[in-house]
């Protein structure tokens, strides 16, 4: 393994610094060629620092940022005030190339405009897309683009989406011939809006990718299909969705029965069998998952849930280091051309 | 309770009278007052019915149809050939007073349509919505429309529904002065479509209405708000992410630890956990609430889900039986014109 070095807005994010600083400390005991840049408020930085491990303290470095964007302001006052953010310094030591990947929990309509702006999309990609990797019931993973990058998306959105999503399953998850449905209201061809009916007439005619036609909420983890592609607001929307039930199911599970007398041999099977539906369930837990990639861009960029705890903060962290190691967006660049149709 | 009649499409959804049937059956059995409009083929009906208790048969009438609407066609084609289907008979014997409610598991797109044609919109509604009755985390219900009425909604339908789904919950759900709010992808003001911060913006000024802002997908069960409104296309695919979680959850609990050998005790306080759990999560079964209620029509229309067993089909009578006791189109039409901003 080679050198690695990835920025980190330590700023962002509900908990800024106490969650991100010792996100950072376990990523660097978990890889010894990472190397990291916190960008952000030295002060508040050094103190979460305080009881680091030296040697791992020498494999990070705290870059100065004099202010943090607001994860509640519109994005683009933010972006006009951005100059100087933790969040804009960590994509622009991308830009410059002194970090290979930036990883933020802060606000997410800054982040996605500020990379476009810094890092500028692939050629023939519009808008880069969010994307996430879900956990499916086949035992396989199902990517789900795009998670809240755009607010609307047109037909041709939905295509470059596509492609995206596809080359990413299978360059990275080496997923042969990867199966890309669209998200819809019904599997029948007239269902839906027309943004997503015309982006299926570009796909059903593009040899190189495998499209199987539309499916519909309830399909999101049942594996069906390997790419799963929609507009940013219908993704954002069905990912939380089910990211709440989700996390119902898991509280309840862990509550069941607490505070309850009953006899010692209920109580010890019901420990044994709570572990064990936890084990089950918890891949699925938001936790395990957490980090959006940020496809389309000459760059890599993380997206963080803005209430990651340690845990899913690690899980953005190493999400960048295996995007950089991967290489997804020369991956991506490099099959898109291949794949996408001529615009003429 | 006075006597009550529900016409059924007996034709509709994915099993047909195999499952109206013996649902109408059961209905029958449950509410002594209760007869019911049976729509369709005579004979596949007669067929269904082969074994059923003569007394309850009494309350029961076959009215002969022609027709089925497919559940693959396109709405506004179906709806052109509909005369003498199944739907459509039942949906005109509402309109000609012969039953107070129709109860159809058939093509939506076409109920929709159909339903709009023959019963009409109440004054001030441009466009019916699709709702439901959702079990939350706090021992409550969420009414949460619209699910797939329409494809896309702009700010007034988005205003009509918040009435709607208000009106519904203080007057059926008993639930005084009820929190709204729209679904969207961020609780902050500038987040979202502009359709639904324009809604948000009249909804602010409605005297009428407790709007309390913004909720996000995680929301959809935290029980945080009463009622919850976004557009068709939205509506559906959140609602059908949640279902597709809870049937993988409930289906996991079924199958865990099943064909394995261990200690006996293990064996039975497994199964007397996994009842406890399974009655815990159970209410939030698909199957206990199916039926959508079509609101803003003069009559009452319950769809059901395509692909519904006897249980949930059960369900969606049960909910006709009581949207129709409890004159939900009456209450609206009433309320509607005090809590609606006059268009002028």
């Amino acid at each position: 393994m080679t050198r690695l070095t990835l920025a980190i807005d330590a700023m962002g994010g509900d908990f800024g610094p106490c969650v991100t600083v010792p996100a950072a400390m376990q990523a660097l005991a978990s890889y010894s060629q990472l190397y990291l840049l916190l960008v952000g408020d030295p002060d508040a930085i050094s103190t979460s620092l305080a009881t680091a491990d030296p040697a791992l303290r020498a494999r990070l470095q705290i870059i100065p940022a004099g202010s943090v964007i607001a994860s509640d302001a519109r994005a683009s006052q933010a972006i006009r005030h951005s100059k100087g953010s933790s969040m804009r310094i960590a994509l622009e030591l991308v830009k410059e190339g002194r970090a290979e990947a930036c990883i933020s929990a802060g606000n997410t309509g800054a982040l996605m405009g500020l990379a476009k702006l810094l890092l500028r999309p692939l050629e023939g990609i519009g808008r880069p897309a969010l994307m996430t990797v879900l956990p499916n019931q086949q035992q396989g993973k199902t990517l789900v683009l795009d998670l809240g990058a755009n607010v609307s998306s047109d037909s041709a959105m939905l295509v470059q989406f596509a492609v995206m999503g596809a080359v990413v399953a299978e360059e990275v998850l080496a997923i042969p011939c990867p199966r890309v449905a669209l998200l819809n209201i019904g599997e029948e061809e007239s269902k839906g809006l027309e943004s997503i009916r015309e982006a299926a007439a570009v796909l059903r005619d593009l040899p190189a990718i495998n499209y199987i036609g539309y499916l519909e909420g309830n399909d999101l983890l049942t594996g069906k299909t390997d790419v799963l592609v929609c507009d940013g607001f219908v993704g954002n929307v069905t990912l939380k969705t089910m990211e709440g039930v989700v996390r119902m199911f898991l509280s309840l599970l862990k509550s069941q029965g607490e505070g309850k007398k009953r006899a010692w041999w209920l109580t010890l099977a019901g420990r044994l069998l709570k572990k064990r539906l936890a084990r089950r369930f918890g891949h699925l837990n938001p936790d395990q998952y957490n980090g959006a990639c940020l496809l389309g861009l000459r760059g890599t960029v993380i997206k963080s849930h803005g209430g990651a705890h340690q845990r899913a903060f690690l899980a953005a962290i190493e999400q960048a280091e295996q995007a950089v190691r991967r290489q997804v967006p020369e991956r991506i660049a490099a099959r898109l051309q291949a794949v996408l149709p001529k615009s003429d």
